[in-house]
């Protein structure tokens, strides 16, 4: 009697880990060796890439995260992600000359069109046709990982800090992972308590920074903080962005560009422009980041930034301003490219689902309970 | 070293299948036995129900399928179809006393709200979530059968013929198994030729029709066809139905209410309106399922009907008089509730993927090669 063959995994094999973020800059993409030693997971980044969406594509998924998106743009840019995502895999393997046959699965985490958490109504929508994303790479694949966590009354996010502390554990320091994407996030690993994972969102990362450079500088993104630096800091309106109710709860939380949206800014910002708009998000940004770290007594831990955000050296040195106490390290020097972490972190969680692993932790989320995630979907 | 546990399927286990297809008229759920019997797989359905759509999710659905959701209302339904799924799995074990942990899966069609199968820029859109789904019912779920062939470059469709080939075959006579649903469709099995199978949407099923019924009627649907007997046929309007020319294309092809759409009668039915206009479009529909049933030089076949259409016993009169060679049996005779064939049919292929077996009919659905279909959701 037939039954389905899921090839088993093996104590070593290559994932691949795609991650398309709220800023919408690029697809992320990582070929990664993970190991099994001894309950232990190892990794070792094989390939790491991040290749530029098409203006075509950035424009869908903008319209979609801003709610103007129908039914057709929507069925439409599902099917286009598994396309492009398609193309990035067979590009980095052909870059690094791996064969797509020695690829177990792929991770992926979708494009977030959506994510509401609001009890009844809740709601998370990963754009990336699975099916078809499997059928074009002939591959394995796993992803829509917040689905699950979403539907047992959780917050669907974070995911990462699950792999923070698989690979990022200190014995002798606290540890803080911090990501900087367009929303930022951070992970607490406590030195004393292995199981005790806390996690959450601190609200804007450098979504507001891109939008405003882009609206008034036609540049992506603020290169190295360069017009922040410029700019005068607007006291009046940073003093209101600081009063935003969300920096001030409590974990377990979590945001999107639904709250730190264009139409907020829009709202928000009174006559403040140009370099002095972004200085001040900036100021601002760093201070929400710190107000949380304090927020949990963990100012003198390790500090691991990655995500985007690394790359704005002036964003930075206001963080390390607000945080003196905390030790800031290189993630590169645990093998981790910061660009890479997320994609790496698909990686992982695929790899996990197939493991028959839990991968949500129902103390960050907020879950009834722990649960594997993700959804399977066959070459 | 752990690794993902699906339970391995049995010889004869219990599966469930919901669908809910473009007429908009509430949820079909069954549980059926299949037992692996020599390569022949039997059914046995233990249960069959169809639960109403509360107003609130049949105009989700509506503005959805007409193109007037954005994301938030798109990613809402998705959740939304998976709670009210999983409502409809609880009550119908409990009302059969089936206890939920004996269902091995449940196969879901989800909601279509997009189909367009076009070169580069075909998707398809069902709605419901299936992790969600997994996590409510405590059930392993498959679902998202059409994107796998439509990412192949098939149609997607129709995916019926594989569960009609193997429950509804004849030795001694061809066999055409007919669904009027929203949408009619046909699969043809020869007497001679079984690994040959023939299978498309002819056009209209009941989606005109209703839409007619509820638009000067108030009324659902055309009840025994009661109204359009009372109706004249408006030639004019006939003539120029005949002429769409969907109808008059060679399979395989499939179809859905993007073309018979309510934009498209409103802007062709001139001046014809209430009990005539309802009388017209179902001679339209009787005649366009039997165009196609000539066109493929299968008059004198056994025609098993199903789907809501079959209970227009008017509709039928007039597809008996167009196809006076064939003899229409009840598919009850079967052990097929006609109304329960679609649900069925996904319970069919969930236990199918479970199995390992393709599911596409690549000369059916036009897609380059054979595939597993659906997406696995794990409890």
């Amino acid at each position: 009697m037939k039954k389905l063959e899921i090839p088993s995994p093996k104590k070593s094999m290559l994932c691949c880990g795609i991650m398309t973020g709220t800023s919408v800059d690029g697809i992320d993409i990582a070929i990664v060796r993970f190991t099994d030693e001894e309950n232990k997971h190892e990794q070792e980044v094989l390939a790491f890439e991040c290749y530029p969406f098409l203006e075509e594509t950035i424009s869908a998924i903008e319209s979609a995260i801003k709610n103007k998106s129908t039914t057709k743009d929507i069925s439409w840019l599902n099917f286009h992600l598994s396309e492009i995502y398609t193309r990035a895999f067979k590009k980095i393997c052909k870059h690094h000359s791996i064969d797509t046959n020695d690829v177990y699965l792929i991770g992926v985490h979708g494009q977030t069109v959506w994510h509401e958490t609001n009890g009844e109504s809740s709601s998370t929508l990963q754009l990336c046709n699975l099916s078809a994303l499997a059928k074009k790479t002939n591959c394995l694949v796993v992803g829509d990982f917040r689905s699950g966590d979403v539907a047992l009354g959780g917050e669907g996010a974070p995911l990462v800090p699950i792999y923070d502390s698989a690979f990022l554990r200190d014995i002798e320091r606290d540890v803080i992972a911090l990501n900087i994407g367009g929303i930022a996030n951070i992970t607490y690993l406590s030195k004393f308590d292995y199981k005790n994972i806390v996690a959450f969102d601190t609200g804007a990362g450098n979504t507001w920074i891109d939008l405003t450079s882009r609206k008034y500088f036609n540049k992506k993104y603020d290169k190295n903080g360069e017009i922040a630096r410029r700019g005068k800091i607007d006291d009046e309106l940073l003093a209101q962005l600081k009063e935003i109710e969300f920096i001030h709860k409590l974990p377990p939380k979590s945001t999107g560009r639904e709250l730190f949206s264009e139409e907020y800014l829009n709202n928000n910002i009174g006559d403040c422009a140009g370099e002095d708009l972004i200085s001040t998000l900036t100021e601002f940004t760093a201070w929400s980041i710190a107000e949380n770290i304090k927020m949990i007594s963990a100012t003198d831990s390790i500090i691991y930034a990655s995500g985007g955000g690394v790359e704005n050296s002036y964003l930075m040195e206001r963080l390390r301003n607000y945080l003196s106490e905390a030790e800031f390290r290189d993630i590169n020097s645990l093998g981790i490219n910061p660009d890479a972490k997320e994609a790496i972190c698909f990686a992982y969680l695929g790899f996990r689902t197939l493991r028959g692993l839990d991968s949500n932790i129902p103390s960050v989320s907020g879950a009834s309970k722990s649960t594997i995630l993700g959804t399977i979907a066959l070459p």
